[in-house]
């Protein structure tokens, strides 16, 4: 059985890393075999490409140079690290995947529509998550909670309006896509993450009745 | 007066270094200000993104990842140094520029035609050098050359064939682009620089009488 490619996505501040650890455990305890990978980054080599994108620079950094180095590493990953852990029946918990690029470079930089599919469809081929969960934050409150962990990067600088532009991708972009479900991160912790555990056990139940019924269908087929 | 840029391509031991000095010289001769880039490289970002595409990883790198780091680097080198310098009125002298990517990864690697151009067109949006010298050398005699002065990177490592298909693509796109001179880097030294030297010379006079046809041209429009 192929394993399920489980994305979690969110603007800084959202949550993120409390609610992926809630993930893997659920995941676990549902008794599947679980992979974790952070983008940009993941491999040896995708994470020296992290360190570039991230590194705060003594010179502009161009927006199709962010955008190529994103997805530069996102293709190390997926081919390395996603795809053969997918087939060897692992569940993989991404933290952020491309719906990030989309929301920040496409919608935060401006970056157009047409560039974002062009590079998407050069790097990815067509494959997406199955299940991806947004935690929706209003930037502000985002930012003041990642400002309590320490330093911004040279991304998390880049000021209110461009959160604001990138929450708005998020938000139509997840209109627009089934397999993006958003979760309010602005309730209370606990809140969030009894909705969080409630969407994983129902996609959990889903995909095995799901398996299961292909499994009979093929059971009958041969015996037809 | 808007500067131009002066390219040189060919594989690893074709003498692309040597001929670079030359040209250099014989442009600071010609009263020019003159600047050198290398690619992938010439800016600090893009020295670290070098750093990443040379280095021997212990994983497989992707050659979609090898792909966009080369046009992260370029595009961010046009962006920081090359389009500023030529604004500037310098003539720049490039180490490498895009017919590398066409000829190692486009014909070395396979990339299909379809995805260099659509990241050609997101990275360089139609920019290309004003002339581009290609020293043609055949790969068992260049690879000799590289191989004297000590270890060859990832990429150099990787095969006759691959060199074989990365020369048949620099002479075929040489064919179709009249900005591209073939000079023979399997002639003795001294001729393969007269060759050079009169390239040069010829274009700095051609380049000379059209912009004083032109600024003649405009004080005649003036007059009249």
């Amino acid at each position: 059985m192929r394993g399920k490619f489980i994305v979690v996505e969110g603007l800084e501040g959202a949550g993120k890393s409390s609610v992926i650890g809630l993930i893997v455990q659920a995941l676990k305890g549902a008794g599947k075999r679980v992979e974790q990978t952070r983008e940009p980054g993941g491999t040896p080599m995708a994470e020296a490409i992290r360190e570039c994108v991230k590194h705060d620079w003594d010179e502009t950094v161009s927006e199709e140079t962010e955008l190529l180095l994103m997805y530069a590493a996102r293709v190390q990953l997926l081919t390395n690290k996603i795809l053969p852990s997918l087939d060897a029946g692992a569940w993989v918990v991404g933290d952020r995947h491309d719906l990030s690029s989309q929301a920040y470079q496409g919608g935060g930089r401006g970056v157009s529509g047409k560039t974002m599919s062009a590079i998407s469809d050069i790097a990815l081929k067509g494959f997406k998550p199955d299940l991806t969960l947004y935690l929706d934050v209003e930037p502000a409150v985002g930012l003041e909670r990642a400002r309590g962990r320490g330093e911004l990067d040279r991304i998390e600088q880049a000021g209110l309006a461009f959160f604001e532009r990138t929450r708005a991708k998020y938000l139509s972009l997840a209109k627009q896509d089934e397999s993006i479900v958003v979760v309010s991160a602005m309730q209370p912790m606990e809140k969030v993450h009894q909705d969080v555990i409630a969407i994983i056990n129902d996609y959990v139940t889903n995909t095995s009745s799901e398996s299961s019924n292909m499994a009979r269908n093929e059971s009958q087929q041969g015996k037809g």
